[in-house]
């Protein structure tokens, strides 16, 4: 309780998934928080659920951290600018330029506000999800600008170290390109392509495997809150969706005519051109370190992975990842499990030694 | 032993992963396997294996298995079936109407041969990746024509039975349009999406999470395989992505005026037609059943992973999926438990009491 950094009362406006798990994580460190939500109910909720006290007219927030709807974020950021005169503003929307040129245009006090994006499981949604160690360990970016003062935002990043995570700072519009391209950009993709399986054939679809099921996953996303993100940062998205597109009209004419010149090397380099991209996102710990897999056959019964994990535990082997791959129709898996490339072979004599069917995938 | 159904010699001609692993296979059930490559390092390194014994003037194989990369198949099928009169034939390519149709343009005998496309794990590549028991439980295509009678293939499917994978009989333009639905297409798109990647700054991809991670993953496949299979079934593949080029246009219309009347709706439209799409992709065993999450804390060393999993047997929960989630630069990570919907609550408050951090995805 003691190493806590801020030392301000925090006022958090909106207690969704965000605001409730940011007052969890502060009240547990000792922070004093008030709450408040347009919907009484949810806020009475975020209160039970220990995520800090309600609002008051006796409050005196130093900090005050906006976690509402994108779309509606600049003009409750100019509201508690107004509000609250002697505190500082934030807020977490996940697109953080066009609320800071709304709220240019709103003649807010800039010289109080910075923005901010925490990189935490947003898709998972509701209120009831919050928890106080959402963000430990997560990137957390501040979204710098010109008319704040280094040491008037201090607060934020003592927040942000406060809940554990990761304070990062980038320009608005570096931020604003970067999730562009390794977020929003994705979740067009995985929709789009997740529409052809909508009018799929059932007897197709059947043939699905983990290639696809990957592909499409964040599919599942909220289209409520998507498209206020996608407008938001719409500029930036579509130029990512313009690079793609450009990109798939040379493939789809190239596939078109497979035995015109050249048309074997655009789609090899496609595919080549993806080798590279996919080998330069950041491994674990922001390494980017190659694993080698092992594939191991288990039982569909409780416990059984537990068992092999056990197994591997004893060996002294640590799991860079593991993965579950289902056998449609059979009562038995693959765990797919990835260690440093020299523990690979070992470890998969030492697992054949005790019994497991293995197979090392590469 | 005694259970197995094919009783006749088999040959396999190609030592890959594929070949290799259904040499083994068969060879575990009693099956008397017969090599051929024209690598003959390839086959020594097969037989050495196990994979069977190296192919001689003496032999006489009832089926003939040809497992070569798909532009060499028809050549090599048709090749087969002349030096074989007797032989029943078949091949493990991906796409089948190509092959199919070079067949008829060469005279083959179509009366013994029927294609297949075993459903496993074929972007890990390698013949030294050869396991008997790839295909155990997996989906195997039997792709049907009407010049090879149901008994004169009956042997076809003795095989996929004996190597314990499931047959599903298609029409060879089924089959095309099934894969090129869900593998094909797929492969393409992530392909694609991740050359954006390749372009990318150092600091943009420093906040890729899973979403992208997982949107990419199969882009690490091989471009000379993938290229083959492409051009195999270009019309197919095609078709689903000028549908995709379609919608593509359609939403980058939408973001570039997000204003205009109509753009949100249709922002909203994809996102939602998308859920809709994931939502078919049939779940484990094939059942369309939605499992609940459950997120549980674990710090980075070896056998906490096991441990969790321990607890989790413990308690009489199966699991049915399995989710490591990395926190970039953090000596801890989050595990991602997916159980039926039921056991999520009583597992999250038994994981609680055992001293775990748990929080509830969904």
């Amino acid at each position: 309780m003691n190493d806590r950094r801020l030392a301000e009362q925090v006022r958090i406006v909106g207690s969704g998934l965000l605001g409730a798990s940011i007052g969890l994580g502060l009240t547990k460190v000792g922070v004093d928080v008030v709450l408040d939500d347009v919907s009484a109910s949810a806020r009475r909720l975020a209160v039970d659920y220990g995520a800090g006290r309600a609002a008051g007219p006796d409050d005196n927030p130093g900090l005050i951290v906006v976690s509402v709807p994108p779309e509606a974020t600049p003009e409750v950021v100019a509201r508690e600018l107004a509000s609250y005169p002697e505190a500082l503003v934030t807020d977490v929307a996940s697109v953080k330029g066009a609320p800071l040129a709304r709220l240019r245009e709103l003649g807010a006090d800039l010289s109080r506000y910075l923005g901010t994006h925490p990189m935490a499981g947003r898709e998972r949604g509701g209120p009831t999800s919050a928890r106080s160690d959402l963000f430990i360990g997560r990137p957390w970016i501040l979204a710098g600008h010109d008319d704040i003062t280094y040491r008037r935002a201090a607060p934020i990043e003592d927040m942000i170290l406060d809940l554990g995570a990761l304070p990062i700072e980038m320009t608005v519009a570096d931020h604003d390109r970067a999730v562009a391209l390794v977020s929003h950009a994705p979740q067009v993709v995985a929709s789009l392509f997740a529409a052809r399986l909508a009018n799929g054939r059932d007897g197709d679809l059947r043939l699905a495997g983990q290639g696809v099921r990957d592909l499409t996953r964040i599919a599942a996303s909220d289209p409520g809150l998507w498209t206020q993100i996608l407008e938001a940062n719409a500029a930036p998205v579509t130029e990512v969706l313009r690079e793609l597109q450009t990109d798939l009209a040379t493939v789809i004419a190239a596939l078109e005519d497979p035995e015109a010149p050249g048309a074997s090397r655009t789609i090899a380099e496609t595919i080549a051109t993806g080798n590279t991209g996919v080998m330069r996102l950041p491994g674990k710990h922001g390494q980017d370190r190659t694993f080698s897999r092992v594939v191991v056959q288990v039982e569909d019964r409780p416990g059984e992975i537990a068992r092999l994990l056990t197994d591997i535990g004893d060996e002294g082997v640590n799991l860079e990842d593991i993965r579950v791959e289902h056998s449609p129709g059979a009562q038995l898996g693959f765990v797919e499990v990835s260690v440093l490339p020299e523990k690979a072979a070992p470890l998969s004599s030492a697992l054949q030694t005790r019994g497991w069917i293995v197979g090392e995938a590469e």
